[in-house]
């Protein structure tokens, strides 16, 4: 039988104009593979969570522009380009959150300047001087580079994050930065999966992550696949769980951090990393250096996506669990201050407080 | 149309042998009123939170011995008293953490002791030296001084915490220490109840409270329902809340206070109570003196239920939600450490740190 981590989160059908994705809304009861082909299709889905996680955003995000471009038909480069910038603008308006999302579409528009420059397309080419054919061909081969260094840098970030963890560790993780939300390996699952690989013992908790419940869906569900001893819990039994000592080091993704380490994540896990705090565990944010944007000064500086009340009242209920007319209150994402980050694992290596300092160092050496 | 605080919580029925309750698994969407006679139907119907909190468990226990004992065919009194140990045994056990439950049993049991005593009913009395009738009808109304002196407490409590509210004040409150959950203004709610009676403009926050979301059913279904400004959230979203300033205090309830004033409450009170120290919001547990157990030393003495793993991945939903096979960490209750208590307001008055020597001298004063 095949398992959910026998199938690729994101992949590019070109022949067929499209992206393919693991519907992650079905997840756990159906495995479901779908097809994006439209703006909408593809917008739809990431809002909605199909696809989902930084890094998978990203790499979704890169695939879909390059398939709304493919059949362009543009009479000029400034029309190309204009075009790519519309359709660019509009996917990143699917979540405000992510940063991978604006880099990866940030990324795929550099790429396609810098090769009209390469290849001497002047703004104002048109005709057979417009080679379009190349710049498309240019924006696929990117897209897909976008998705290979994502495996590879979410097997380094495993490396560097397996150096904390021993034998026999019990390690807490919240939401999923799992295979799922990337391509293989995962952000904060990587070390747990490359400790398993390893023989390590290692058991891991999940909180289940209330409203979406990605933890107790996905990566209960991932990580259970992959044979490794999962358990999971309520967002709200992390302080029962840490006090009773069952927790030595919590790994968790992020969908920003900030120039000052301050780190933007699924809702909740502030509220962990303060627990932990307070039972002295380390607390670990694994990050791909595509999700640190030093333009963003401080925590503060994040736009926290607020999503629908529903979510919160009646998504995958038999009925509604709430009182109609009560209000919700339904941020997405909270952001954890730095001083409660033991560490931020890159794929360059473990970035430890003054975070302005090693992040400023980080980017430079780069 | 009739509010959902317009229903009696708990009530004996005696002409019909029965304990009435709202049959609180069905709200919000339906108001139940249903009656139970067994002793199976009374303990199913605390195991299963049909009738659930500290003090509501406790007047339901007090009935429901009553209503058990009501048509003993005990011959002798030595008879009568080992019948009603057995059947106080078999209620005891269908919440292990609630004190408030032993404390209703074992308080009725007293009380028949005391009344045979003064009656000059020997031990091995029998016959006519035994009369039952005046014993059970001493269980009655003990049962119901229970239900009229926990309606007082309530009522006391409620003005003791008023004194810690000002108009405008932002509350925050985790699971459902409600009317609900007592019999009228209930524990962490009277003090929220007053201020909206007084005219204050509040705001409360309910945490949901996974995974029976009590916070989402009751607490906003009864807050809402008394034109309180009611916000529901997720129990993960706190940091995100008291970070952003609209939390002033929170109000909490408990099941069973230790001689130390730790006090353990719903699971993820103490998560609740680990974020508001690091915003320096103010961290209330409202106590009736009837949950605080001086035998019990410290939150380590306390026996914390745990319940069953389909609670966290199925209850309420279409579908599981959750791999099967997975394994499920489902605490009933955790326990918040004296030191992250800013106050216990009970009907005598807000006890305030060192708690051990507070809580000694309330019981010295009692």
């Amino acid at each position: 039988m095949k398992s959910i981590l026998d199938y690729e989160t994101v992949s590019l059908i070109d022949e067929d104009d499209a992206i393919e994705i693991i519907d992650q809304t079905k997840l756990p009861g159906t495995i479901e593979l779908i097809r994006l082909r439209t703006g909408e299709e593809i917008w739809n889905a990431i809002y909605l969570l199909q696809v989902r996680g930084a890094p998978a955003i990203g790499v979704a995000a890169g695939f879909g522009l390059y398939i709304l471009m493919k059949h362009s038909k543009a009479a000029s480069y400034e029309e190309f380009m204009k075009e790519l910038r519309e359709k660019s603008d509009y996917l990143n308006s699917s979540r405000p959150t992510a940063v991978n999302l604006s880099w990866a579409l940030k990324r795929m528009e550099s790429h396609v300047v810098k090769t009209a420059d390469e290849m001497g397309i002047k703004e104002n080419a048109s005709g057979a001087d417009f080679d379009i054919n190349t710049l498309i061909e240019a924006m696929r081969d990117e897209s897909e580079r976008i998705k290979a260094e994502d495996i590879d840098v979410c097997r380094r970030i495993g490396e560097n994050g397996l150096t904390l963890i021993k034998d026999g560790f019990g390690l807490l993780t919240h939401c999923n930065a799992g295979q799922l939300c990337a391509c293989k390996y995962g952000t904060a699952t990587a070390p747990m999966y490359l400790a398993h690989e390893k023989g390590y013992n290692i058991k891991v908790y999940c909180d289940e992550t209330r409203p979406l419940l990605q933890g107790a869906r996905l990566t209960a569900f991932e990580l259970h696949s992959a044979g490794i001893d999962t358990t999971l819990l309520c967002d709200n039994m992390s302080a029962s769980l840490m006090k009773s000592g069952a927790i030595d080091a919590i790994f968790v993704g992020c969908d920003r951090v900030a120039a000052n380490g301050d780190a933007a994540n699924k809702i909740g896990t502030s509220v962990v990393a303060t627990v932990a705090k307070r039972y002295n565990i380390p607390f670990y944010v694994c990050a791909p250096t595509s999700t640190i944007d030093i333009s963003t000064k401080t925590g503060a500086d994040i736009n926290i996506e607020q999503r629908k009340p529903e979510e919160v009242t009646e998504m995958w209920y038999k009925e509604r669990m709430a009182p109609e007319g009560v209000k919700v209150y339904n941020p997405a994402f909270d952001v954890t201050d730095n001083e409660l980050i033991t560490g931020i694992v890159t794929e360059y290596g473990i970035l430890r407080a003054p975070y302005d300092v090693s992040i400023s160092k980080l980017f430079q050496n780069k």
